[in-house]
């Protein structure tokens, strides 16, 4: 039964795809007890989730049909530190909305998520023991330790925030307060795992293994920005963003490595293709259920005539027409992009439809729950509502006065709190950046 | 009445002898409201404290004389944090033996403590809020500003740890979490209080008053160190110890520069003499019991056939014999020490007297106080003691391995939690350095 994965195939579903393993050892002398490992991974509730999320949960599905007891941090401290325009009480529905969101990617992906728990930062983080041990490790670790832990993931700028130094610190007493075995990122957290590694034994705490995702570039080729709402797909855009989304992006013929593109292809769309394709051949991980509660089209993104062993395909259509193109990896078809014998208009055709049948059951879920559209009004409210701005009762951030910073991400405070923060920034992988 | 002292003379006693004063015209607008200030004063509760605690304790008689109701912070966390070594367990007993220590002296200058009130850092340090506050200060301020904030008070080593970045913004919050109108320290806090000054509001919070005590230097001209029991004078210390630490201080014949003495003559001995020469005369500050428990002798240090207004007197014995010196104030005695009128050896027989008298309530108060004592034994345990140690049941600090760090604070670190950390510094201000 596929049920009864043993230890070595439960390893190889934990850790398929991913670029690092630092620990593996710690999580095979887990699974040989018999034992299910607990993991983490955590993002911020900051703007609006777009659908590069796809990839973090495409491996973290993988994870629960292990058996892996998964955490899902929302860090709303960190969003409202991140971004102190947002009072705590928006960053609340944010958190609400980001959970609204994660859920019914699992369920669209026939994931049951009885074994997914989420953790607010604030549920623990400003307890009086995770602030004494953050103070004692404020204690042990050296400004240039903490400075080299977060180079690749907190925003460098000529006057840097203490906030930078703590951040490393944090994570890694959240892999103690969560009760973790490993913690799941982007190969960009690499320095702040490392970090983890070596200062929580330091205080007496064991050290955790830490699994690394590749990094994703942005769907849309160039630079997500804020400023341009084109260059990031949310999980709610209705068809035809998508499509207009899709057609502006960057995909030149023959040019591998600038292809947001191909990389969603093999970061999510050939994972989901493989794990659909596992699931009809009976292949459904620890859990009997998985695939059972499942929202919308549960087919791999393969044609039904493909031969055996297809994970994607691509078809040929207009004045470039001619027979589909089947592909049983994504080597094979980043050869034929090379080669130029797959053309930029195909494959988009062919994202764009994956893309759609991803988020039609996300769209409807979304349709028809009041209570999530409340809290999507909430989380992101219309900047240009002409409503009459409710008085809050919380003690508000006072922006300090304007002409006092030399400070980038001081001076980009402002009083507008409805206005969206910045989007996950383009080589990023969702919930890195989003845990700083 | 002395008791219905007016705005000015209030504002003059709260004031009096400071070397600056930030903030004063927010001191006079409460006392012209008929309201009394509130105002902290903050140490943390490490080594024993020695008789340089007289000069912030003189000080803070002042502001309650003039009705402040004064917290004094016994910093329980920066003492755990400064002192790793240091179980919390043992940071507790040593905040009770504080609290005796410096109860008693202000019992013994007279001085009711109704308006006292000892606050551990524990009690709010570690909250939800203050944490929270502390997490949006670290996301206001830079590293830069924290940096040169603490540049006088924080240890400044090769590998500096971030610890030293964040105790200006703590020692900011805990103005505004105390509900004091003003901080009281050393003048070496200064940047750490316009540091406050600065960045309270920023987080909404109202700009506090700043009251600076000029730095006392060690009453043994020589620099205090740990490895020398015979560098300061303990409050407990016995006639003979006290006799034979003044007999080895530096005290050149004419040097009025390189002068522990007469440092402490003028920040402790002549204000403590006009404390009592004042309520000799009925002035006895709002509280209409000052005085009435008094334990010990309360003659101010000046001969019986004095002249109105004399402080400070110094007998002249043995071959350099001759009628005592009367001064009306430390500048006198100064320029006469400067000119050789008053030799080395009388003005060390001054010193020595007036310290006796001053220590003898407080060494009585201890040998009447079984409580005290048992405090005295758990706070600093004899490092020779032979007992077994009893088994922690808390979790114990593991220091990093040895070879392993760069960071002298770091690898000051020991396993020896009994030996006592180094004292305040030599030209640090009792509670100044204490609070970091």
């Amino acid at each position: 039964m596929a049920s009864t994965l043993d230890v070595e195939a439960k390893y190889e579903l934990i850790t398929r795809r991913l670029q690092e393993v630092l620990g593996g050892d710690l999580i095979k002398a887990i699974l040989a007890e018999g034992r299910l490992p607990k993991a983490y991974w955590g993002t911020a509730p900051t703007g609006r989730p777009h659908i590069g999320y796809f990839a973090p949960l495409t491996k973290i599905a993988d994870f629960l049909r292990a058996g892996v007891e998964v955490k899902i941090l929302l860090a709303d401290v960190h969003a409202f530190l991140d971004n102190l325009k947002a009072p705590l009480e928006l960053v609340a529905h944010r958190t609400k909305y980001y959970e609204f969101v994660l859920r019914t990617v699992f369920t669209s992906l026939g994931i049951p998520t009885s074994k997914l728990i989420f953790v607010q930062g604030s549920d623990y983080q400003l307890t009086r023991e995770y602030n004494l041990d953050n103070y004692r490790l404020c204690a042990t670790v050296t400004e240039h330790d903490a400075k080299k832990a977060g180079a690749e993931v907190v925003k460098q700028v000529e006057s840097p925030l203490i906030s930078g130094l703590l951040y490393p610190g944090l994570q890694a007493l959240d892999e103690q307060y969560l009760g973790v075995d490993f913690q799941f990122g982007g190969v960009d957290q690499r320095k702040i795992f490392t970090f983890a590694e070596l200062y929580l034994p330091r205080l007496g705490y064991a050290k955790r293994a830490h699994l690394m995702n590749p990094m994703v570039p942005g769907l849309m080729g160039g630079k997500m920005s804020s400023s341009d709402p084109d260059s990031k797909i949310d999980f709610l855009d209705p068809p035809e963003a998508v499509k207009r989304k899709i057609k502006k992006a960057f995909c030149e013929e023959g040019n591998i490595t600038e292809n947001g593109l191909l990389a969603f292809i093999n970061a999510v769309l050939i994972p989901i293709s493989q794990l659909r394709i596992e699931r009809r051949k009976g292949e459904t991980g620890v859990d009997s259920e998985e695939g059972q509660g499942a929202i919308g089209d549960q087919n791999p993104f393969v044609d039904d005539d493909a031969p055996e062993g297809t994970v994607f395909t691509i078809r040929r259509e207009g004045k470039f027409g001619g027979p589909p193109s089947h592909y049983k990896d994504y080597q094979e078809l980043e050869d034929d992009f090379s080669a130029k014998k797959v053309h930029p208009g195909d494959l988009k055709t062919a994202v764009n439809k994956a893309i759609d049948s991803l988020l039609a059951p996300i769209r409807k879920a979304f349709a028809e729950s009041p209570e999530w559209q409340q809290i999507e009004k909430l989380a992101y409210p219309d900047p240009n509502a002409k409503t009459e701005p409710k008085k809050k009762k919380e003690k508000v951030y006072h922006p300090p006065p304007p002409g006092k910073g030399k400070n980038a991400q001081v001076t980009k405070v402002s009083a507008e709190s409805s206005e969206p923060p910045p989007p996950i920034g383009e080589n990023t992988q969702p919930g890195a950046a989003g845990e700083l």
